[in-house]
């Protein structure tokens, strides 16, 4: 059976979507959570609004396509898998690993994003190809922020671990 | 209770162990599966050694340390239940999905070792920090080139995917 172009972009324009709302629960928990690390908190609370818009702009790509708002609450598949087994790490672990969680989360992201701008493209949606550069700069933006901290996330945690009487998870 | 630097230290390098033990089986795998994308295939092979390579040289650190072989035998937790779902990926959707993975976990290694060169700075390990340090170059470059090919191997997937009696998947 051959698939065109257009029905791989809409399944992956779900896939995105499902990553988004994943994403969004994902780091209000972490939001929620954290207390001792208030630079970060502070940054993921940032991100949670431009994950609600990027949210916001697949659903118009996706009606523009003229895909049913309704299919988009069937997802499953691989990539939700993965992004719960990152949710999982993120909820429940400790601040290091939240980190790490994170910046591996803006790359599933990164890496989805780029492959919807070349299916879309492919596909002739400049539209759709534009809503995805403007999304992956966001996402850039808060993977090189999650990097470039976490040495700094590390030798404060580190530093706390360290001191009896201290919390250091969160 | 309060827990050093060191101790963190050892307990990420296993982790790190058993990131690269689960990185060779996956890669081992997807080239194996591969038929029609023989540059990316190519890639992944290079990466199976420098892959090896890695494993050996935290399994040196572990030692130098006087972490018992054995030790790294018993992971468990969380960073290898997400490796887990990323492998999952890589072995069974197809090339998309896979590179896709394959950066993904990547990015993974990457924040793993950034976190451990900081921890091991910390612990005034400056041995291993040299080690992860050669070790995060290998990662990056793997991850910018699996980033940069993403376009083409989309490309390459809806051509096929798009013509009547030709197998695009693998």
């Amino acid at each position: 059976m051959a698939t065109n172009p257009k029905e791989h972009l809409v399944d992956w324009l779900r896939d995105a979507h499902a990553m988004e709302q994943q994403a969004e629960s994902m780091l209000q928990s972490m939001a929620e959570r954290l207390e001792h690390y208030p630079v970060l908190r502070a940054r993921i609370v940032e991100h949670i609004s431009e994950t609600q818009w990027q949210r916001s702009q697949l659903e118009a790509c996706l009606s523009r396509l003229g895909a049913s708002p309704s299919a988009m609450k069937d997802m499953g598949g691989k990539l939700m898998a993965f992004g719960q087994a990152v949710s999982g790490m993120f909820v429940s672990d400790e601040v290091v690993k939240g980190s790490m969680a994170g910046y591996v989360f803006e790359n599933m992201e990164i890496a989805s994003y780029t492959v919807l701008i070349a299916t879309a493209r492919h596909a002739g949606d400049t539209e759709t190809a534009a809503v995805c550069e403007q999304i992956i700069a966001q996402e850039r933006a808060m993977a090189a922020w999650l990097l470039e901290h976490l040495p700094s996330t590390a030798d404060a945690f580190l530093s706390r671990s360290a001191t009896p009487g201290v919390s250091a998870d969160r």
